[in-house]
């Protein structure tokens, strides 16, 4: 699809709409280029909230906006929604699955990461992981059809079954969906049923290492654990998940019978990353040189989750403001190159680090500041609204959790593409 | 599932929580009985504003709201998740997929009605139609990724069918789906695209009667057909289908190539009025009785679509209002048969007929009243407003549609579980 033979402009492939592609393409809205963005799907993704949309509180169009829409004024970049099966860099050639090629003078890989099961690709159908909208939809499908089918249910061990819930893994990710489900529980879900009481519901939160929100300092940590205990949540630290099936999970010799378990344990880097053939690093993510170009490939460049890059000893960590900043710098040195400049390395700057835990808990750390509590909370509250992409999202967030704040209630509480009854 | 042993209260189970089916528990609130409402779905569905979702106007969520949530205060009723497989008149049970059965006292089924394709059941896959959220979900998926396969295709006749929209059936939903498809070609995404132009797309609006909108006078439906045509869309009349395939639509003679065709031409009965082995009529509703029971079995009433009445010589119409008062009227009966009163014959109460065409478009019908243009248009806004359910939901919907006005915006554009490209 590369259909501008008169055009002389050198042509800038981003592979990935998220964070790091459409922070890049924004960065290169004045520079004399073609950019095109490819995307599986048609918008990019507010991922912090992604655990609202799954656990019923926002709609799944409440934090994407399409990707076309964003870029619709910035004329030199153009939308293609496609799935990309390869890149040949001999040929300087994106590869689509639908047998599509585009050729790019520059490429940046932005492709992000997937969910990784340690080798355990059978625990996947089991405990789904949440990358996408459409995982989103499947854990809240799981989550509001096991409270129905309690309530059906005769027998007492498969109601206790059904009322359990483990989350395993215990990041940001996994204490959002553990301190909400214990929420809805115990709060959303109170007076609606007549056989089962939901705040018997057991929501367990599983870490294999010492300590819960391990990127937070201890303190923090342990004020997240008791935060998380006060909402009734139990957290199992240093409890390694060695099976999961249908009917439960193992930790060891303890087997927990449970039909909805979460996995927010663990990432890997886009398959995509492969296809470069260069060294990756353990987590499959590239090793990226100090201006992100891959190296002995200087027209690709890699921002986001799937570059990989160490700094003052340590990795640049896997979360939104990085793979923004990473995306803009990606910008520049391509720019660099284009322009015969010389690049310069990337810094990552920490601005902070948040979890929310749950109605007015939450846990802030920005360089020697730590907070946790209510304060905690309306700070990352305030944070998400003002970084939600598009005016009319932040308004409608704003307005579903005035609503959910003072009615318990959760506006999304609906079940969708109902896979365990179908027509 | 009958669980109740000691409990004398008569037990009544209400299939189906649409209008017929809500309103009727809603009436019996106050009354001395047990009432359990069995639906497949967790939620009620407002379903006159179905066809928003489907054109990505609302979130799923905005126009539904879960059983339980609606009732929890109402404790003489409870909630079953479940798809009923079955009816035994004889044992007086309500059998489900799962294997459970539910005994009645007396039953209200108000399992309304589906698609049907007059024996042409293998338009289903090409020619999706609009009944339940997932089908809005899927009719949006399919709507955008038109566009977006269009945007990318190389072949000029490719494009061209991708770009053309076929809707048959020129009712309500047909009308509402074409010019809501003109208005978001012509408008919502003109700018979006950099190779195709959304303005060129074809919306066919195609009719096998005389008429569109053939509930309304004659006046009103020419009114609604220049408004049709002044918005872009290609109305044709008198134009039956005769076959729907993967390439496109076949009107006698005439194929038309395309790659979307949308269903709102008809529907037919659920088909649990077969397991009633009661008399049925040609679109397999129920034959009631005036009070709303079955000939032969007194403990049985159907209200809503499922019901077939004639009242001064018309059938009562498929609509929502006469859904609403046949739940109403069903109520009443039973709880005259309860107390050994007779029971009444139901009326219908014609309050009029409402069609919406596009912004600023719509049609109006009361009694002697007809309105069209602007007007009309306020008067439908401000109705669907107040009957939605749920004082969150009407004001989300009111922020979307502001936002929609001033903008031309559609706050739900985003392509979910995306089935045309797995992953």
């Amino acid at each position: 699809m590369d259909h501008s033979p008169g055009d002389t402009r050198p042509h800038i492939v981003v592979i990935g709409g998220g964070f790091a592609g459409l922070w890049a393409t924004r960065a290169l809205a004045r520079d004399d280029v073609r950019i095109t963005v490819v995307d599986r799907s048609n918008h990019h993704l507010f991922q912090p909230l992604l655990y609202q949309v799954a656990t019923a509180g926002l709609s799944a169009p409440d934090i994407a906006a399409p990707l076309r829409h964003i870029l619709r004024r910035q004329r030199n970049a153009t939308v293609r929604m496609g799935t990309v099966a390869g890149i040949d860099t001999e040929t300087r050639e994106v590869h689509l699955d639908d047998g599509d090629a585009i050729g790019y003078d520059f490429l940046l890989l932005a492709s992000g990461a997937t969910h990784a099961y340690f080798g355990h690709d059978e625990w996947a159908r089991y405990a789904p992981g949440l990358k996408t909208l459409d995982d989103a939809l499947l854990i809240r499908r799981r989550i509001l059809s096991a409270f129905e089918r309690a309530e059906a249910s005769d027998d007492d061990a498969e109601r206790r079954a059904l009322l359990t819930f483990a989350i395993v893994g215990g990041g940001p990710t996994g204490v959002e969906l553990a301190g909400t489900l214990a929420e809805i529980a115990r709060h959303t879900l109170k007076r609606e049923f007549r056989r089962i009481d939901p705040r018997q519901a057991r929501v367990l939160l599983l870490e294999a290492g010492p300590r819960v929100l391990s990127a937070f300092p201890q303190t923090l940590s342990t004020k997240a654990l008791r935060q998380l205990q006060k909402l009734g949540v139990e957290v199992r630290t240093g409890s390694a998940v060695t099976r999961i099936d249908a009917v439960g999970v193992t930790l060891g010799d303890e087997s927990i019978a449970t039909h909805t378990v979460l996995w927010a344990a663990g990432v890997a880097a886009s398959p995509l990353a492969r296809s470069l053939h260069v060294p990756l690093d353990r987590a499959g993510r590239v090793l990226v040189q100090p201006d992100l170009s891959v190296p002995g490939l200087p027209q690709v460049f890699v921002a986001g989750d799937l570059a990989s890059l160490q700094q003052d000893g340590k990795p640049v960590p896997g979360v939104a403001p990085a793979a923004k900043q990473m995306g803009r710098h990606a910008a520049a040195s391509i720019r660099a190159r284009i322009t015969g400049h010389a690049t310069a390395p990337f810094r990552y700057r920490d601005y902070g680090n948040l979890a929310t835990i749950g109605r007015m808990a939450a846990v802030v750390h920005f360089g020697r500041l730590g907070l946790s509590g209510a304060i905690a909370w309306w700070f990352w509250l305030l944070a998400h609204i003002f970084f939600l992409i598009g005016f009319r999202n932040r308004l409608v967030v704003m307005l579903n959790w005035t609503w959910a704040y003072w009615s318990y209630q959760r506006a999304a509480r609906i079940i969708l593409n109902n896979e365990e009854r179908p027509e």
